[in-house]
């Protein structure tokens, strides 16, 4: 199977190790990184400095081209570059983190043109995408079966779903996220109340034990052992947690369908304040305390 | 060994099912419950109709009562009960789910009758008890290590974990169950959208399929697995949500450490509300749109 592999970020560069080590396969990648040449043609990959050269690198055959790219503007600018290049009955597969609705209309757009067009959720982190990920795939039945052992090797046993039609493999992943972002954030919350607690706990052994035969026992677990085992990290880093999109959609998502989901919007929100700079709402409300009550307001540092 | 099992509920015939594998325990078990001395004698227990009976049952030798009773004055009043036979050296094991300020003052009560208390959190449901469970005990350690053989038999391998004194084995416990009550609300709210989702999803394959190599793979999904391998048992069920304790008394301790929980508290809360059966706050906030802006209230059948 002849792949272009477009985008070698750590995502990327995981799949390709991945089909590196199985049979069959022909990549040829690129990457705005001129410097991933080296590790990709270690790996056993072609690497092309542009788009271009990549797209003239193959004479005849089907083409398989998986987009490994920041979701939005980069990916949808991405697959209208690969529109010109692309011919009748060639593969384009998104598997990024792209918004549901927009692969709806990147599935469009490649069907005006032939192209056959799958939107895959991709789960596991960086091992999983190097060591077998776990793939929710949307999009035309037969154009799904026509490259599924392509995902079957990419993925661990039993890993892999089609979903239904375009859209529906990213809607799944984004709904995963907002899941993972609620068992992330209770989990977390509990280690706050562990690590104060009138209790000196081991909270690498508390978490290992967790994974043990406990009721929750998880992947999510399993990391945070990773963290109590080498807790300097706490130090190390600020409190803020970025989001990249997939959180906020499925509240959006909840709020359309007019569905309760208190815990996953709670995450959400608490990710958000992490990230405030100026922190006004908390600056509005301990100067309105200070007024009325005359509380005092933490004054910043030499002001 | 010399077990005295007190308490033939689900979680404590699971214990004695799984003792009934291991060799070297002698086990004599009583419960209010009469009909269970069939059961229990099956795997290899004396059963006897009460308490007074079992105690006179042993003649010399050191015990072990392990107590597996619902929390609170049940578990309360069979520890006085029990220091009225217990000897010095004997231990107590408190395996329910009791509020750690409850096992303090329990562990007190037996020191000073000389008795060696511990509190153990037992964790993996009825099948971890009967099939191999994980346990965090709090308590003197020497008193722990007198009877570590037995928790090692009856959990999974590297799922006993010796916590610290007295009560820190049933604080893990409840932080542990809060944990479970966000991650389970946070499944449960993913479903919820998937199951009214634009997309037909096979509710039972994406369950399977986030337990394969994806981010979210955890036990409480793969019950997530069974729900919808038999989705008729939806219908067949209430909204409603009771809760034991646990996850209220992380949210007290959130408080008294000032710690924000907020997953865990919406999680809480959320399971009051369905709890809730005169709808109160709904019907309040209802007939307020009602009076104020002419919303439409609805009314309740045949009223």
């Amino acid at each position: 199977m002849n792949i272009d592999l477009i985008g070698l970020g750590k995502m990327g560069m995981g799949i390709l190790r991945n089909l590196s080590t199985k049979d069959g396969y022909s990549i040829h990648c690129t990457d705005i990184n001129g410097e991933l040449k080296a590790p990709a043609e270690e790996l056993g990959a072609v690497f092309f400095p542009s788009l271009s050269e990549l797209t003239a690198s193959r004479q005849g055959g089907t083409r398989v081209v998986w987009l490994m790219l920041p979701a939005g503007d980069l990916t949808n600018q991405m697959i209208e570059n690969c529109l010109h290049f692309l011919e009748k009955g060639d593969t384009l597969i998104d598997a990024g983190n792209s918004k549901y609705t927009n692969s709806q209309k990147n599935e469009q757009l490649c069907r005006n043109h032939g192209i056959h067009f799958l939107d895959v959720g991709t789960s596991g982190g960086v091992d999983g995408a190097a060591n077998g990920a776990c793939m929710m795939i949307g999009g035309k039945q037969e154009h799904y079966q026509a490259v599924e052992s392509l995902f079957k090797d990419l993925c661990v046993p039993n890993g892999v779903l089609y979903c239904g039609p375009a859209g529906s493999g990213h809607y799944l992943k984004m709904i995963h996220n907002g899941i993972e972002y609620g068992m992330m954030q209770s989990i977390a919350e509990g280690f706050d109340i562990l690590a104060h607690a009138p209790f000196d706990y081991d909270l690498e052994k508390t978490a290992r034990v967790f994974n043990h035969g406990s009721v929750i026992r998880s992947w999510l677990m399993e990391l945070t052992e990773n963290i109590f085992r080498s807790p300097e990290q706490l130090d190390e880093i600020e409190g803020i947690i970025p989001s990249s999109g997939e959180g906020q959609w499925t509240i959006e998502e909840a709020l359309r369908l007019k569905i309760a989901a208190p815990v996953i919007t709670q995450s959400l929100l608490f990710r958000y304040s992490s990230e405030s700079k100026d922190r006004t709402t908390e600056k509005v409300v301990a100067l309105l305390r200070n007024q009325f009550g005359g509380h005092a307001a933490v004054k910043e540092e030499g002001k």
